[in-house]
C-alpha cells in the first residue's frame, strides 16, 4: 500500500518536494479515530516514546526518593538542544544518584541547538555526553539503576535491568511485543523497537488518560505530563517545535518528536493518542502533520488556531527574508 | 505516475525510512540512456546548475580579463562550506572586479561546514555574505556585471543584464524555456527555473562534451570542468560528497548537488549528462543515487569502485560508533 502525499513544499508557483506518510489516532479503548496510509508497517518510534520510557522512573518511586524536580522529570523525556540549562539539569539529576557525566553511555555530540553549539565553541568548550540530546533520559536511567542497587554500567544494553524495565513499560503501554526480532539500536545506544503506529497511538492515549494503566502508572503518566507542560523548554529548547507547541497548549497536548520523521502525542481532553511517520524520515513533514492533526482535532481559540496554523503550514523565506515558498498540508489531513 | 523507491534506510533488521525519486541520463545528442520514474515533472535545479550559470563568465572573456584563477572559477560553481579558503577566494574575486563584500546580494549565513561554523564562533566572528555557500557564484555575477559596464546593484533580479545572460545560457544548454511561469526565487535570491530532468541531463551532456555548444561555450565548459577537477575542495568543502567524489574521479566526472534532493552530473568520457531528484528533497538519498549511477555507468578500478560503493551504500554509526543501520539502493538502480 502506498502512503498518500501529506505534505507539499512549494517554490514560486510550483510544488518542489513532496512527503508521504501515515497517521494513526486511537482512543484509550483502542478504537481507531483516524487512520491514514499503511499503519500496519512497523515504525521505530525512536525518541518519540521517551515519556513512556520514563514511566518506570516515576512508577518505581525513584523520582520521589531522589527528589527529582519537575524540570528534571521533563528533561528525562527530552530530546534537548544542549543549551546550558539542559546541561545543568542533567548534571543535577546525575548528582542526585551520586553519579556524574562519566556514567553516561549515550555518547557525546555538539549541542543540537545552533546558538548553544556556537556558544560552546566560543567559550573554547568541547561537547560531552551532557550535551547529547538524550542526556536527561540517560540520567533518569542511571537514577533507576542506582536506586535498584544495580551497577549502572552497561545500562544501555537490552539485558540490563533498566532496559528490561523500560521494555516492559513500553509493552504494557502499547500492547505490542518488543523483541529482538523488531529491535534496532538507537542513536544513544539503547534498544528501539519497531511497532505499528496504532500500537504507539494506543500507548499515548493511555499515557494521556491513565485508562488501562496501573494506579502507579496512571500517577506516573500524570506527573510526567504536568512536569512537561510546566517546563516545555526542557523537552526540546529555544525555538523548537515541541517547546513552542506545548508553551501554547500546556496540559492540553503532550507532543514528542522522534528521529526519522516520527511524532507521537497525547490529547488528554479528548482521550486520543496520535502516532505518525513521514516515510522519508523528514522532520519538517512530521512537524507539519502533527500541527495539522492538532488543528483538526483539538478545540482551539482564534489565537491558538493562528499560532498552530503557522506551524502546520509555514511560509519559507530565504537568507534575505524574501518569501520563496511554503509548506502545504493535504487538505484531507485537515478534515 | 508514482516514482519508485530508490533508497531504503535500514535500522537493525528492518527498513526505517524510504526515498522515492526520478532519474534521467541523456547523451549529447539528446537520446535517453536511462529513465526512471516521472521525468516529465518540472524540477527546480537550484544549485545543481551553478556550472551552467557560470558559462557567461567564461564565454564573455571576463574571467580571462580579470585574471580569474582555476580556484576562483571552481568557486563560481560552488555551494561551499564557508571555510576560510572559500571566503578568501570569494574576496579575491570581488577585489578583481574592484568590489567587496558590500556588493554581494546573496544574504549572510553561518558557514555550512560545522567545523568552520564553530571556528568562526570561536574567534568571535559573525557570518557575512562571504560565508554564504553561493558567494563564489555571486562574485562571478559581479565580475560579469562590472566588466559589462553594468551597475552590479540588483544583479539578482531576473531583469538585470546578468540574470538575462545567465537565463540565456541555461536555455541554450538545456533547450528548455525559462520563463516567469516556471520560476521561483532561490535561497540566494536569484531566479531558479523548474524544467524536466531530461532537459537538465541534456544540458550536462553538452557541458561535458561541448557538443551542441558554440565554440566559446565549448571552451568555457572545458575550462570550468578542468578548474573544478583541479580544485574539488572549492566547489564544496571538507568531507563533502562533491569534493570526495571529484577528488577520486577528477575530470572523469563533474558532479554538483542542489538543494531539495537534486543532483546533476556530466560524465565526459561517456558523453552522458545525469539529472536526478529525490521526491522529498532529501540530500542523503540524492547523494546515494548519484554514487549508484556512477557505479553503474562509469568504468572504475577496484579501488574507485570500493570508495564510491561506500558513498552509494553507506553504513550508519551512532554517537558511540556502533553500527546501527545502512543505506541500500534499489538493485534496479545499479543495473
Amino acid at each position: 500500500m502506498d502512503n498518500p502525499f501529506l505534505v507539499e513544499v512549494t517554490r514560486g508557483p510550483l510544488v518542489e518536494s513532496r512527503h508521504r506518510g501515515s497517521v494513526s489516532v486511537v482512543d484509550a479503548d483502542g478504537s481507531t479515530v483516524l487512520s491514514i496510509g499503511d499503519v500496519d508497517r512497523r515504525v521505530f518510534p525512536r525518541s518519540a516514546v521517551k515519556a513512556l520510557q520514563a514511566l518506570p522512573l516515576l512508577e518505581s518511586g525513584v523520582a520521589d526518593k531522589y527528589g527529582l524536580t519537575d524540570e528534571e522529570i521533563a528533561l528525562a523525556c527530552a530530546s534537548h538542544s544542549g543549551e546550558p540549562e539542559h546541561v545543568r539539569v542533567a548534571q543535577s539529576m546525575l548528582a542526585k544518584a551520586g553519579q556524574d557525566v562519566s556514567c553516561l553511555e549515550c555518547g557525546a555530540h555538539w549541542p543540537m541547538g545552533e546558538a548553544a553549539n556556537r556558544a560552546l565553541a566560543a567559550e573554547g568548550g568541547a561537547p560531552s555526553a551532557l550535551h547529547n540530546n538524550c542526556s536527561g533520559k540517560h540520567a533518569g536511567f542511571i537514577c533507576l539503576a542506582c536506586d535498584g542497587g544495580h551497577d549502572p554500567k552497561g545500562y544501555v544494553s537490552p539485558n540490563h535491568p533498566v532496559q528490561r524495565m523500560v521494555r516492559e513499560a513500553l509493552e504494557d503501554a502499547t500492547g505490542a511485543c518488543h523483541t529482538m526480532e523488531n529491535s534496532g539500536i538507537d542513536g544513544c545506544s539503547i534498544p528501539t523497537y519497531a511497532i505499528p503506529l496504532p500500537s504507539l497511538a494506543f500507548g499515548f492515549a493511555k499515557f494521556g488518560t491513565g485508562v488501562g494503566l496501573s494506579s502507579e502508572g496512571k500517577a506516573a503518566a500524570e506527573r510526567i505530563r504536568k512536569a512537561v507542560a510546566a517546563h516545555p523548554f526542557m523537552v526540546a529548547g529555544t525555538g523548537r517545535f515541541d517547546t513552542r507547541l506545548m508553551e501554547t497548549l500546556r496540559e492540553r497536548a503532550f507532543v514528542k518528536v522522534g528521529a526519522e520523521g516520527v511524532y507521537c502525542a497525547a490529547l488528554p481532553g479528548l482521550g486520543y493518542g496520535i502516532a505518525l511517520k513521514a516515510d522519508d524520515g523528514n522532520a519538517r513533514a512530521a512537524e507539519a502533520i502533527m500541527a495539522g492533526l492538532i488543528l483538526r482535532l483539538l478545540p482551539l481559540n482564534d489565537e491558538e488556531r493562528a499560532a498552530i496554523g503557522k506551524m502546520a503550514q509555514p511560509v519559507f523565506r530565504n537568507w534575505n527574508g524574501i518569501e520563496v515558498g511554503s509548506l502545504r498540508l493535504n487538505p484531507a489531513l485537515l478534515g
